[in-house]
């Protein structure tokens, strides 16, 4: 339901959370390399196949002058998520967000936090989730944990002697 | 099926282009104004009851220090969509940008461009239009009428006199 | 009479500078984890039930799309002190800071600077010496040490050969 | 109770915001200039002489390199909210905005927005309110009037005819 | 021999100084709209037909997020000189610089200044002058040009009054 | 003794600030424009001789990719004085004071803020007033001056009405 | 054919890899040290002989206050690519950027991204190989393999066990 | 005749730079710790004093609310040559160049480049050197050397088997 795709394979480290998460949700996807730069007939060919072959959202990642996410969102009617990777060409990110952040009016790309992959994947699992009432309660489930989560570590902070009257 | 919240009805001017792309592409839609910081409670009502009241997006619009979206997103499970808006107190509409794309694991916000209103309409038809065939075509259309409007402009151009021997 | 909260317990070893300088002046404190996004309405309780606890001042540290501070100012009447923190998903701090500093008319936060969460003690310290005078002294006394500290290492650099024909 | 102070009279359109939103909460204030770079001992005298005047806080607003906040801060125990403002020789306000809140440790200033001066005024009096309980009364009730304003325009967008199911 | 292009017409006012310079210099031209996003096929088809038409060099121009000329790069072996253009979509040009700028090893666009298409039909003509001898020599005095009004208006200086004891 | 050089005659208007301050304070100073880019040789020219020519300081003004001030320092033992320019090809200004104050070690340029002619001025007599009494007191004098006309301004707010229990 | 300079011997681990590029497809170059700033009448030596030399492109690194590139442009009429290098003394590489890229009307600088010395060879090949046909032909070869590359790594992905339906 | 000081002893392996070239020059320093905001007053005496005590120049170096510089300059008639320090509390530097560089109208700081304490030395070297001869002979023999050591490493570049033809 989910392709993950990204500029180079240098880039997996950071793209494989977007995969991890959707994994843990039970949600299928698949994961590969398009370059916009290196194989722009790659992409289009992945852009313009991608809702036919039954793909519902695409993440794309991508660093620097970051132009795949931007150039799918322009191939296909499919919502597209993009990844800005802090890569080691990048001026400390700023190039990878703008470049995938400031398209024009009429190719929305729903772009997510710097190297941000795992909220890609969370975000890939809510938009599915609004259509598929299975997917949208382990959303919920999973934000639900996420506050669990705190409140151990509330109770590790107290534990550890800190002072605190709330809870 | 969508609804667009903004933090302040100065916001409207900007954020009504969402409403009009929904519209024309006979999305249904609600839009009001609430507000993370004068109406905290609306909010986190506002944001509790969405998925139970049957959107499945939810585009907010905000500006400066931009907690709306990101908070609204901590409330549901619903993917949602932030507008950073460059309202009067922005500081070149980078403080909308950060505040609202740079979300921590766990809570993503599908960012779309400064003041790209429009955007988010688009991207909320998209998503849809995932999973309702007949919006999903509505989208493709969409962006092939882009495309038209573009050749008009070549001929224009053309017409102007302006050299051309691709065409 | 002051709360220090941060988004997460990884912000422990940054915010605890706060907690510190509260202890060297004899100023209770309490300090724990409140998220705004994974823990929503704890924040939300935590803020509303703040003054009637008998907080004079609230510290919330934050990183990234930092909300806690603003939100929690929209939620209560005491003055509220924001500590910026260069988080690992942070650019460079600069989205820590304008999400904190650029709150709209309305709902001031006092913003500190960057990791500057010795500072928020100060400050909490500050605004409490000005209606508790032994306090008020205590934070003259500090400031008054600041300067004999710069004494002796002027002493030292004229005692390692530095010429210096002011002293 | 509170001193406003700017760099200049040049800085009064945007300052006298701050006396404004004291006067209509009825806490005593004065307002003057105190540069720091044309009338540095005119500083040092204000500073040094606050808290034994009796003031509470100080607000200080100034532009481009804004020292006057800052310096005041190291010559008072008392707190000092400091007002970055976009004056004509800024660039668009970051040096402002870095020269007053980025303080080394030992000296905070309790920065607000960029030409926040409103803003100014409110915390001044949430710091008041916190020991003076019928001035933090009203600083609820300001928080609560502005949640009210809200409601008003909500109602409007109503009239205008945009739907809205959730109210 | 020069192809311009562009992804808008609304870019067109600043993109003609570039055909204006070619002309004034009798280098032919061509000039067109080709957009990466809403006509990503007519770019494929421009940028991999290009060197078989006989272009010797490609001016694009674009602005917010502007992948057309690292898209045309990507698709040719010419050399792409890129323009960005402070486009009312921009975030005052950071994005259309860096995103035309910051290209991946393999695939470099020749990038000018902001809005600087002018440059860019300078540039052109410097490549073909480098293997045309009198292009080259049109350049060599295009700049020696450049002297003799500088000259003029040191002229005018000293008639205006102002001292000048160099000349 | 002091030589006026800008890249261009649109950047009079900032620049004859410099000119006008200096003759205020009687100092001897010459006005002309050099440019880095469009007469090189020029400019070569007049850093070489400058010493010889009796010149004690420097003051160079350009904007966007501002060589002038460095290049004329890298030919000259004498302190240069650069005066970054918003001209209409910068970007707010960054380009103009990066690329004149970012020099190498071995070439210092004594860079002052962003279109400040008139501190450029002020510290061409500062410097000459440091070794010529005469114009010592008078940068003094200046000095103090500044301070009188901003307690004409406090005595101003004052008989507007703003309470000020200080003065 | 290819003149490549740099500012320091210390920018030679960047720079370098233009020469490897340009060695890898058989185009002549030399490469030498030339500082703006330390042998001002040497890059002056060099530029104005440099098309006399039979030279067809210049490519130029330095950083921070980067006045090379610049300055060598309005010294030939020969084609100047700018590498901007984020050397120890810059500002996260952004002096370097924009005192490349920002040059005035009438002298551009082809500037490639920052560090990308490698960029800039391919790209002096593409200028080349836009008038030396089996020059044009390597740099399309050079795409192509970039290409090749590309789809050997989607291979081990495969490997990898990551799920591909697309391929 | 040359005063350096710093904001604190952290400086010093930065500031030392200074020393080190003066030292070289023979040229008489003196070097302490002024801190702006923890000796406030020590400041003010430092820097009052400076002119009778014969001093030709200040150099003054800070980082983050880097407020020594300007301070100093408001309360002497000398020159003072201001070193931004990219210390630990900085963010990357450019609340040090901000806060220094942008004084208002009437007190200018002659800043340099971030860290360069070295080249505010040679800065102080070429205003004493303005007015005595042979300090300026000094300068112009430092700047002499710098080019010779260029001329060095352009021999080991041939020697390491660079093609240079130039040479």
């Amino acid at each position: 339901q989910v392709g993950i795709i990204m500029g180079s394979d240098s880039d997996l480290p950071v793209m494989q959370a977007a995969a991890e998460v959707l994994k843990s949700l039970n949600i299928a996807f698949e994961l590969t390399v398009v370059s916009a730069h290196r194989t722009p007939m790659r992409m289009v060919e992945y852009a313009t196949k991608a809702r036919g072959r039954g793909l519902k959202v695409i993440i794309a990642g991508a660093g620097g002058a970051a132009h795949l996410p931007g150039m799918v969102a322009s191939l296909t009617p499919l919502p597209v998520i993009g990844v800005p990777i802090k890569s080691s060409n990048s001026i400390d990110g700023w190039d990878s967000v703008l470049s995938i952040l400031q398209m024009p009016n009429g190719i929305p790309v729903a772009t997510v936090a710097l190297n941000a992959a795992k909220n890609a994947g969370i975000l890939a699992a809510s938009i599915i989730g609004s259509f598929e009432e299975h997917i949208g309660d382990q959303v919920a489930a999973y934000k639900k944990k996420l506050e669990e989560e705190v409140l151990v570590k509330i109770e590790n902070l107290k534990k550890q002697g800190w002072e605190n009257k709330f809870d």
